[in-house]
């Protein structure tokens, strides 16, 4: 697959991935093994080090070695030379700042690809919104990745596919090449909205099944929370112009399958042990990563109420995460809603 | 409840239950929970006098409590006799024979309840097409129920919903308040054969997964297959006249799901099987249950040809149960299928 993340000169495609978390990492990882040059922001140098010298992120992707054709830096400035694509990879609610501070190091005409899920707390807006206001890029610079895919299985190399939605649709298709590989396959789609939709609003719902889970509720009742999660999702993203069927597909219904089932989801994990007793304040101790739908379950809440759209999922996670509600009421009131028909 | 399940002069509904599984068994503890008076007819009679003596189905449903309101006969006049509701609880392929056997016992109004989830083979007939068929009944007094409803965990009591299907939408009422718990939460919905689609195809897709795990892929794959599964069920179910909206609810992603992840599901069990190496043969010998889908996958690839459908994961779990292809090459074959747009 190689020869698709070159130039027409043979040249192979120079890519920043900003951001050394699980996520940043494997697919800095992807993208090397689709032939692109690779630099690996991370904000600690001792990481940024022992990524290059190492081959391994000890830290966050421990036992996976990383081709050679990923290098890793501590100096953005360093990271962003000459790069064509630029992805974007840090926790949502530290992108304004971030990107703040990059912005003037940001090549012209590189495509900024966010792998973000998560609607910013306090103005309600996607990861694709901010990055267009913070650096003034047009959307069609702009380009979200999301689908089915835990880190650790892609790093694995377990075969997957995602979906990459940028209204430009050439620029789609040379993202597409770039991160092409053996074991990973990117399909694209026009729809931006539905895709940061669906993967900001299924942490939400992967907290909820995972509260199910640790109050020892099974399967049913999982399925069920995914299909009303899903079916909250879309009345919301279609009242933001997003596609029904984008929903339907590894943005929409993918990406909640995965996350709501798999124990290496953080959110599901978060969730579990809220479910099991603890407190929010607990669980953050005990984990060193982010549950994004922590924080997001806020904002999408508020962007739901501003657009009229009723979302009892995520309200009841906001009443157990932020306003004391015991879980063990959540999951009876969402499974005894009066309705009569479907 | 109860009072739900009773007609307007108080007396409880009169309700026989033909097939005495698990599935079976635990809807006629779900009817007798909701109020009904319950015959559940066990073709063996020492399994039929064990159930009414000792208020347990050792044989498969072992440690659950049936109430006292479920007895049990092996004479089908005798399940028969007076029944308001007939719910259909034995396999698929049996259908047609216990059927012809029984038509003429059958009470002249009862409402025809099928719990079955298959396609005909040989003829691609739904259930309740069947049904229709063998007892003359009109369209109106047959129903569907489907959802995502392990048996198991139903009769262990957890919250679960699911969608009674009736064109009939005052008997689709009445059936509603018959099974409605505390635990067990009926919807209603007029797409009858949406929701047999959803319940028949679910069972090949959740052999896709089985087969998937018992090779070794994880969640990203998983969900990938969950995903393509219910577009192609969309697909054919909508050539069949289903409404597209009944695939996105309870008895279809919802089942869908259910079914792929979880460890009680017999299908997606023996797919594991056969991913792991066994033969159909060998795998028929180590379990006393039916996976449906490994007889439905035939007639529901033949119901797909007949509407000129695509149905790639159907078509797969074919070649492997059914042409001795080898489960490694399916999976590599599902997740690499050429497209560049979703």
């Amino acid at each position: 697959m190689t020869e698709l993340a070159r130039a027409s000169d043979g040249r192979a495609t120079r890519a920043a991935v900003l951001g050394a978390g699980s996520w940043g990492t494997t697919f800095a990882k992807v993208l090397a093994d689709a032939g692109c040059d690779v630099m690996l922001h991370a904000r600690r140098p001792e990481l940024a080090k022992s990524i290059t010298e190492d081959g391994e992120n000890r830290d966050y992707l421990p036992g996976v070695r990383l081709p050679a054709a990923v290098r890793a830096t501590a100096d953005p400035a360093e990271a962003l030379l000459d790069a064509e694509v630029v992805v974007l990879a840090v926790p949502s609610q530290s992108l304004r700042g971030n990107l703040t501070d990059w912005a003037s190091l940001l090549p012209g005409d590189a495509t900024l690809l966010s792998l973000m899920k998560g609607i910013e707390l306090g103005t309600t807006k996607r990861m694709s919104e901010v990055i267009c206001e913070v650096t003034g890029a047009g959307t069609d610079r702009v380009a979200v990745l999301s689908g089915p895919n835990l880190a650790r299985e892609i790093a694995e190399e377990q075969p997957a596919a995602t979906v990459i939605a940028c209204p430009d649709t050439e620029r789609a298709g040379r993202l597409q090449a770039a991160c092409h590989t053996r074991y990973f396959r990117p399909y694209t789609n026009p729809d931006m909205v539905g895709c940061e939709l669906g993967g900001a609003v299924k942490n939400v719902i992967a907290l909820a099944c995972g509260i199910a889970e640790g109050l020892g509720f099974g399967d049913n009742t999982r399925a069920s929370l995914i299909t009303r999660g899903l079916a909250e999702t879309a009345r919301l993203g279609m009242a933001l112009g997003a596609e029904l069927t984008t929903f339907a597909g590894l943005a929409g219904l993918g990406d909640l399958v995965a996350t709501c089932s798999s124990p290496l989801s953080r959110n599901r994990t978060f969730g579990e042990k809220l479910g099991r007793g603890m407190s929010v304040a607990e669980v953050q101790e005990s984990t060193r990563q982010t549950a994004e739908g922590v924080k997001s379950c806020r904002s999408v809440l508020d962007l739901a109420r501003a657009h009229g759209i009723d979302v009892p999922i995520t309200e009841a996670v906001v009443r157990v995460c932020h306003e004391g509600e015991a879980p063990g009421r959540m999951v009876g009131e969402i499974m005894s809603r009066e309705a009569k028909s479907e």
